[in-house]
């Protein structure tokens, strides 16, 4: 793996914390960083929902299956789509679009020595509509995932996970 | 904006290259970042075509409506989606884990000093049978964005487009 990407192979899910809070400057990094995320024509539908609240963030463990780490995270972050500001007002689009933004927001964790992990949200309705419900997002905002972040108590290796046969060369077969 | 995420904020939407070829470990490099993308449940159904011959970029360019720097660039990569490999064999998951693969491509390209733009495919209907059709994908496999990819013709600053609206904390209003 070339070290040059380190910032990416470095990046891995994170799910125990220290008892210190995220700094306001690095909130607002992490937000630039989903923002530069490129867009479909440029419409960027992606909304970020900052949570800091220690009772939402424990209300928001309990919406989400595999969300318990956020009792002890110092912030979660919600990145949700409005489907009528997506380009075409395409599901896929917005999908699509705020998947990028989070990605970036996992590697800017990272690059900030922060520790972070992707909670999936949307297909699963029982997680929409307890999201929708604790944090009364409009009609046409849907939330896609949420990260749970805070500074590391845990260290995992860098890696990739590529294997030879996800790889197709100038044709399938 | 904090220099150490010049990574993210670095990239930008490049769509004119030099003749320059893209050398092998590099196009390995950018696997091996997009397969560095966490996936929901670890079931990773991102797969890539990797396009270096002249006649088939020429034959993407015609398919893709705005991937026309397809014709002057030495390499092109379509990332795919095995449906039946994505967690709850869920069209969205599949979606949101190869948007996430494609990010950590477009970055990683940006830090080996490439140059790369995002070519929307999925969920338009003609790019997708045209894909298909040219590669003879399986049923099963999707295509879901396409990747130009090459060195660098031109520059742009970095930024983000993060705006002030788009961000809300601990409730909606």
């Amino acid at each position: 793996m070339n070290p040059k990407l380190e910032p990416i192979f470095g990046r891995r899910s994170i799910r125990r914390y220290t008892s210190q809070p995220v700094d306001e400057e690095d909130i607002q990094s992490l937000l630039e960083a989903a923002a530069a995320a490129p867009s479909a024509r440029g419409c960027y539908p992606a909304r970020f929902l900052v949570i800091t609240e220690r009772s939402l963030l424990n209300s928001l463990a309990e919406i989400l299956p595999y969300g318990s780490m956020l009792k002890e995270a110092p912030l979660g972050i919600i990145v949700c789509g409005n489907i009528e500001a997506a380009h075409a007002q395409s599901l896929s689009y917005m999908l699509q679009d705020c998947s990028a933004s989070i990605e970036n927001m996992l590697l800017a964790a990272h690059i900030l020595g922060l520790g972070a992990v992707w909670l999936g949200v949307h297909p699963r309705k029982e997680r929409i509509e307890g999201i929708k419900n604790l944090f009364k997002l409009p009609e046409s905002i849907l939330p896609v995932g949420a990260i749970s972040i805070g500074h590391p108590a845990e260290k995992k290796e860098s890696r990739t996970m590529l294997k030879p046969e996800q790889i197709h060369r100038n044709q399938w077969l």
